[in-house]
């Protein structure tokens, strides 16, 4: 059985295509708060708005690495996505962090951006363009598991 | 005595500012290749030219990562900084990969990417805007050390 | 799922409304032995009334690291409160083991502690006035957990 | 040869005495920032003021993080007194922190502390009641080594 | 309970019996992938044919390595079997593998290998020359087991 | 939930008395064969009498330490005896294998060995000596555990 | 600065031509016995003839391995090469060993190998096919190191 | 370049015919306090008679713990000797605190003690009879260290 944390961006649901393709494998995913707002305002919302958007990012992002790098520890796989739009360079650090860790890598993302992710990509067991190649790539780790 | 890894891209001279402005202190450098066509180029030039872009950044990135991996486990402090310019997800890699190994981050960025890096700033030491103020830390640091 | 140790002082019953606060989710709480005068006097019940208070005190808390430092490593998140009376030392000598072994901390302290536990809010991926803020970060994380 | 950290409060000058008494040992001795005010004001002088007193410390701890917590993992030994005044909250995070990491803790406390510090010296190699003994253990540490 | 983790090659049903051999105990057996074709040809089924022999190999052979280690660092055990045939690099590879992550490893070889395998034999716990052995080791270690 | 290695000596039945005392607990125990002839004579039975004693015992104890050292990194306390008779180097030996994987021990020995077992006492979070002593210690560890 | 260990097979003065091409550069070169005879004969000169030749193998195996695991801990780098002969599973021991360890791989061996190495150049950050190419990476892994 | 820790009892002088049969050699020896009484009353010296036997042999057992554990960690190899006489419960106890660390061990003893130290022997790279023969085997690893 293997434990996968589906990291980076939250904008799209390219996870849910994941989830769904895998239901009948014994796989435990584990992913970050997809609630957008709520993952930006916890901060806000239980410690109180501070008086710099510097501060009400940072409250937010130190609560929600309780959860991201917990689940990353707890992973034996993590897969990472690169979209075509957004900075998302808590998704090139969450690799990152998997890396140092030993995890194995699973890269999603389309051609263009071979040149930009040439380090990522070399640290990655695979590198794939589709949701659909991530998941034949876990549907054939599965099989025959004792 | 510190070992600091001036981690991220190569595109602009930003390490030398840092380097020469602690040249009295007793910090170790170390820092990427930054001989970009040599960063680029080193897999092709040694293993020769391969059948398609993608393994042709993967073969250097793989021999790049061989120095930048190494130099990472050999620091106390990582330095990282975030330009205005290119995709920068290896310098954001590094910054994940130094914060699993229990690393300390420094990280550089201007003031408009303080959304896009909230994860990054969570996991630092220390966010600034300048080598002058990275600088200036570093100062701190090795002050009166005994 | 997450397991989360209640660390430090237990002269209240701060850790009950956590707990209670958070019994609808998946969550396993540890904390330490909460009777106050078996955590004390176990070293003199089990192997005899030593020779000096430095002794007694010894061999009690000796005895009570086992389980402490056991549930601290089993830990993901530690959660530490530092209360208004007594020194806590142990409270804060929880939140440097925990963070050395790369625990998520959260503290609990009112306001006028800010400047004496600037270091150990440092280390803290959050820190809140009340168990009621504590509950909210908790509640936030395992959200949508698959 | 022993690399030993002088950790905990700055506020008096108990490290000078270890640091002579030792003199002429093969000991390599680190401690934190003992200027008491940049300690405290290095965030305020590199990032500038912060909007609240909780940011001006903030600042300042994390930074001086990355000095108390890369020379914890350099030493093999801690040193750690517990005066009279002040909280000394990060002395006993120190201790635990050094605990958790398998560092050897020597305690500097006086009698009426053996209660209040019982979990910290139920983790230390030694607890002594002066710098005089500290000393003394450290020369018996030292002497014949080949 | 055990998990134990039966490295190497693929070619032979050595695993099956084994497995069929200690049906009757507390063990968690994991292994490979042991359909070859597939095993080969994982990486051109996913991301397509590469341009050569040596990248099919290694896109196959780079997710195959998530399974491999992934279930090698989940092992207390690991079972090596070294047959007349072929090459097995892969079975030299993963017995340093799970040596160096302090893994107990029971190596399987016939007796002309002594000499060219004596390297790994040192690092194992057991040296057999049968499956029969193996699983008569591994009765022995689950005896009694509370 | 604690998992409790009993280590050391087999030639008495002390484990039973604790592992009885503690069966309303919810305490996993682990502990070597107890078998005293089937442990000494696992080597030659299974791969043939060898040609010397020291070999005899060599292969009997390498197969032994696949049960012994795997159970002493699942342990998260271990009890270890040492009694009036036998050398029981095996069970400082395992003492000292807990100790530096950072395993809380609880050593039982009669009180003319207090010199001889000085810097394993010194190592240990309780000493006592008589199993009772341990069975109140460990039940003092599990109560209200949540 | 980069520590490079020469592993695997000592029947032919690979390690030479890559020592000599480096001479220039800030390399710190391990390696182990060179001598065959008493690399093979070192536990019957010390210990004396044992009764089989397995058990000579045995002795002197360990006793290098103290040498060897001792050198691939120490290592940053670690080149491999596999030659035309010979079995060679110690080289794809030590492999296996400095992968698990997160050493970087550097493997050198000829085209025909390509698949029965494939497992093994799957965790390589570079493979190349003479001494030569391997001399151009850490030449290149050198350069501009401040 | 080796560091080697020479641990186990102090009633005899076998360490230094070890260090001068190997003076000639790039070996980095460390050893226990060998002074017995110093050993044996640092406590008494340094923090002054305590009320029992128990607790005078405690103090001064955790003090040379500081020093028996920082060499334990430092040292790549660990010899221990297991003469004719004495308990000897903490030379097994060393040998498995460094066989737990990974590190690489020698044991010397009479042939007498096969039996009785077969668990110990087991967890050895080398098992020896005289202080000559591991002078033997250092020599063997140190010549041609590049």
């Amino acid at each position: 059985m293997y434990t996968v944390y589906l990291a980076g961006e939250i904008h799209s649901n390219w996870r849910e295509e994941i989830i769904i393709g895998c239901k009948d494998y014994d796989i435990k995913f584990l992913r970050p708060e997809y609630d957008h707002a709520s993952s930006d305002d916890i901060g806000k919302n239980v410690v109180g708005e501070q008086e710099s958007d510097f501060y009400n990012d940072h409250v937010s992002a130190k609560i929600n690495s309780i959860r991201n790098h917990t689940y990353l520890k707890q992973a034996d796989i993590v897969v990472v996505k690169f979209g075509e739009k957004y900075k998302q360079w808590n998704a090139a650090f969450d690799a990152g962090y998997a890396n140092a860790l030993g995890k194995k890598l699973i890269v999603i993302h389309p051609e263009e951006f071979i040149h930009a992710l040439k380090e990522i990509d070399a640290a990655a067991s695979a590198v794939v363009k589709s949701e659909l190649q991530a998941i034949e790539i876990l549907e054939h780790l599965v099989r025959s598991t004792i």
